[in-house]
């Protein structure tokens, strides 16, 4: 038995739950622990044997850990944790925001490579495997079209929007991918789309006692820059249906690519090829984690062969995501 | 403007007229010509610019070369041709005797490595694409089950089986995946299904003169091996109909993974997450030349890092197969 891969979480939120729970799915890996800013009595961990440890103290575990999952939000705990981090710990992170990746990447590479450490952002499913099909399409089909469809997805920022409707007492908005669309791109039409063609939003309200129904349904679907300019549909439902069917955090899409190939082909005619990955999640959040859980393990296996400095899922090569051997993956999977 | 990738292909059969095409719409490469042991003058190209070279002289050339494409099949070529080959030159081969690729994996290795080449076996989509996604699959969703569905494709062997069959004048079989059983894995319903309950075959036969369709349809649908164990559809049409709609190469399928997360979640319980990797192909040896040519890319480009030795898709930074430089990438697909 080689020695299980040393894994610890920075951050415990939805995304440190999902990963708790994939790493225990994962024999050949173990949690260390969750490292967190808040009161380590206060968390509550999905299993007993979870051990809650003081971020402040993190460097302390230098030695004990083989790579750190940083479970925390774009916004404002990993532009500062990771690049921190990485000058300590082999590290995984999620980075979406979209407008500073490479700002991101120079800040990673700058703090891992001298430390000899090894530095994997923006994993998970967008960006990350979503990445990886934009790109398969694009490098296969030079001659073609990529489309990005989200959905069915609950959007926090939307449901934000929604609840602060005046007369909405609870709401959740559902992005959901346009069917037509789909078939359109399925169909090798080629279709030029703009985001609002490809999506519609449905939101789902409980209305507060004394509200208009007619006047809070306008008031969403006019809302300039989250609604206006969609399909969006409204359904007013009861507290105990919202409570019984509106908890969870679905999530998923399309990243499809239509293109052509043969003699003198262009980016529209020739023989239609197309490339479809889909995901149709349970449980963003869970989902998500299990992707990084997977790139915990490449992260330290590519740091083993020497390996330092920053790096996106688009550099990994993708057999380090599995537990098993090199010849084994050929034998079982090629 | 830096220099082109200069590739040259081996064999000249639908893979080389498909790599020919695909090289064509890559600005980043070019063609330097046709390696083939047939003679020179009876090659007929896709493009006037197209040179054809004689097989026998290929180690000539070795410092013309940034990476041979090998479109020969894996039954007698690329056993033989693949280890020759690595000793002198980057190689792509699209081998897929699934019983011998860890054999063909050594030889590979053994050639190409003291020669300081570097050696891509089994590219293609299956293997290639869909091994990559078998792979992610069972890495990110480990408690959970893989599916593979072939088709709408020509299946080659039981077109030919078709065709000798007495009364058979005309003939094609398409493999087609079954819908119903689709659907099952979509809705998480984790299905124990055998390579027969995921296939439907369906023939297209023109009957020769005399013949009776009766007798035809019940000798191909009993047929052992080939159609006994399968649901069959077979159906009789004019020649006419025939060469106008059954002349071109379809093929796709389906790579499926669903899976389980979440606190004590099992391999059929918990929330359930669903990938889903499809293609739709117009034309299959198009497409897997596409495929063969992005990975030329990549090998000439992992090969200028110093790599040597044999690798499949598996072992390969995908970021590799575009033309674009890494922070283009990120900014773009991440």
């Amino acid at each position: 038995m080689t020695q299980k891969i040393k894994v610890a979480l920075v951050g415990y939120g939805n995304l440190g739950r999902g990963a708790e729970a994939a790493l225990a799915a994962c024999p050949d890996m173990e949690l260390v622990g969750v490292f967190s800013r808040r009161p380590v009595e206060s968390l509550e961990f999905l299993y007993p044997a979870t051990k809650g440890l003081p971020y402040a103290d993190i460097e302390k575990y230098k030695d004990e850990i083989d790579v750190l999952l940083l479970c925390g939000g774009s916004k404002s705990d990993l532009p500062e944790q990771s690049p921190y981090l990485a000058q300590h710990f082999n590290i995984v992170d999620s980075f979406d925001t979209h407008a500073k990746v490479n700002e991101h990447f120079a800040a990673l590479e700058a703090a891992a490579k001298p430390a000899g450490k090894l530095a994997l952002m923006s994993a998970g499913w967008d960006p990350g495997l979503f990445s990886i099909n934009r790109l398969l399409g694009e490098a296969i089909l030079p001659l073609g079209e990529t489309y990005t469809f989200w959905g069915k997805g609950l959007s926090q920022g939307h449901s934000d929007a929604v609840r602060r409707v005046e007369g909405v007492k609870l709401g959740v908005q559902y992005t959901l991918p346009n069917e037509a669309a789909i078939e359109q791109v399925r169909a090798g039409k080629m279709p030029q789309l703009a985001t609002k063609d490809k999506h519609l939003r449905e939101c789902y309200l409980v209305l507060a006692e004394g509200a208009v129904a007619e006047a809070v349904e306008k008031a969403i679907t006019t809302m300039p820059d989250y609604f206006a300019d969609y399909t969006t549909k409204v359904h007013f439902i009861s507290e105990t249906d919202f409570y019984a069917n509106h908890q969870q955090m679905p999530h998923g899409g399309f990243v499809m690519r239509s293109g052509f190939t043969g003699k003198n082909a262009t980016a529209n005619s020739g023989n239609n090829q197309n490339i479809e990955f889909s995901l149709k999640l349970g449980s963003n959040p869970e989902f998500t984690a299990s992707v990084l859980v997977a790139c915990a393990r490449a992260v330290h296996k590519l740091a083993l062969t020497g390996a330092t400095g920053a790096l996106s899922m688009l550099d990994l090569p993708l057999g380090l995501l599995s537990p098993k051997a090199p010849d084994v993956l050929r034998k079982e999977l090629l």
